[in-house]
């Protein structure tokens, strides 16, 4: 397993983001993947994948955010989506290409009403497309990239994603004929290829732990990657606490452990109350067989 | 005239806050006034006022704008409301009381929209008391304290505001009179003060200089302070260019500084284009009679 943290400062130019609050970059090199973001319960949430040029949920839209062109949305709560118009319109203002977003499909219509209120305010156009998705529904960003919507238990509707990957691989029995005969075959209409798809990584949002238990989340479990929220984390708050609020508590992971075939596992979401002591050493008490690939998302802590 | 720049490190307390962003804070104590925030054109803009619990636009709603209990926007463009759902939210997660937020009566309709389709979405109260305020009208913070909305010339419908401070002074014919004898006065019924008000603070908000020449903003110009936006300020740009854009250049200040009576300007929502030190320089080669009572505001340049 391949893990390393980066932490490295940028050098401030005003040009682009002007903000101070931006100076400095955080991120977590895992399996492959840089994944980077804020997530604080009630603060803010926004975890950024650069190399698929996307973000889960916007929170106050930090600038790192803008220059992914889709964004996933899990649930309206304010720290989730309070930046959204500010995404759409920054973009506009760096005339970048307008950003395509998911949303779950039962709060699309809220989605447009808000945009409505500011195209009414400012005159602008707020250019993008806006995408509804119910759980088990797809989306392709590309033609080898597809994400899937499923079942998360919130408070409010809320639901999860999964990144999977697409792969075109020569049937078998093809292997090892000469290229030529494999275009001529092509070329003639034969179905030369199979395709595969895998499960590289899920974003719970916020939820309770019974998206683990759910049979339609197997591939949540299966994932290269699972982003998954970790609210509570000390026994002052009890697992029957996180449930009241609609959270989980790291109790219950480390109860589900058998479950989790993924081969990292990125907490976030943890609750502003913590200070960042509390979560690491929450994080290196996790016992066997999740010790050693559970990571904390702890900018901001 | 007083004046002291302030830059202090601010401890990270991320129970109250959370956002890295917000680990530094900054200042400039100008007049007997500590002013706050940030300004960036097209980026952020809010102007934090601690001692009048008030701020001028909301910007991004930075974490030291969640503390004040009143806030007025000047006009709806991104930058300058972007914030204001999740200031709502932000004070009622902190059980703060519902906070009052003043803006243009032609904008107050999309505004009750904005919130109406977030508490659609996250099922939220969103408690906040919203007043729609005309150029010429005003609203008492408390009994010494009003705001007057003032016109601004923006692209888009705008206002700045004007804060007085109101004072009740002795009547000159009851002035060394014993303190038993105005009791009586003013238990019988006699009016023994005059009320006094003076223009403390004036905040523009985005506006080409013509605000300036318009006979009715007087008091704009005999403001102590008057914060105000200078989006350009070198010749790059023209003042005709910032005309068109809706904004002003730092040279029509200077060929208004004539109309100027305020003890001191603080300019603000520079454009992002420039460096730190093309401001600096551009402040300081300001003749008189503005040379040495004008102020920049560059917190993320």
């Amino acid at each position: 397993m391949e893990v390393k943290t980066t932490k490295y400062s940028e050098s401030i130019n005003s040009n682009r983001r002007g903000n101070s609050s931006q100076k400095m970059k955080r991120g977590l090199q895992i399996e492959g993947y840089l994944l980077e973001g804020i997530s604080i319960a009630g603060h803010e949430t926004c975890i950024i994948v650069p190399s698929l040029n996307l973000a889960f949920d916007i929170g106050k839209c930090p600038q790192r955010a803008i220059s992914q062109q889709f964004l996933f949305i899990s649930h309206g709560h304010m720290d989730h989506i309070g930046g959204l118009p500010m995404y759409v319109a920054t973009r506009s203002l760096y005339r970048m290409r307008p950003p395509t977003i998911i949303v779950p499909k039962v709060i699309k219509e809220s989605i447009e009403k808000l945009f409505e209120a500011h195209r009414a305010m400012d005159h602008s156009e707020l250019n993008h497309t806006l995408i509804g998705l119910d759980a088990g529904e797809e989306f392709y960003l590309r033609k080898d990239l597809k994400v899937r919507a499923f079942k998360t238990y919130h408070v409010i509707p809320s639901q999860g994603y999964i990144v999977y990957s697409i792969k075109q691989k020569l049937k078998q029995e093809y292997v090892g004929l000469p290229g030529d005969e494999i275009k001529k075959l092509k070329l003639s209409g034969v179905e030369i290829t199979n395709t595969s798809t895998a499960p590289e990584i899920a974003f719970t949002g916020d939820t309770m732990s019974d998206f683990i238990k759910d049979p339609k989340n197997i591939d949540v479990l299966r994932a290269k990657i699972l982003i998954m929220e970790s609210t509570y984390v000390e026994d002052k708050t009890t697992a029957d606490n996180a449930r009241e609020y609609g959270h989980t508590h790291l109790s219950e992971i480390i109860n589900f452990a058998d479950m989790f075939q993924n081969k990292a596992i990125l907490l976030i979401h943890f609750s502003a109350r913590y200070q960042l002591d509390v979560i690491q050493e929450a994080i290196s008490a996790i016992p066997p067989p999740l010790a050693g690939r559970v990571f904390a998302l702890t900018e901001g802590f």
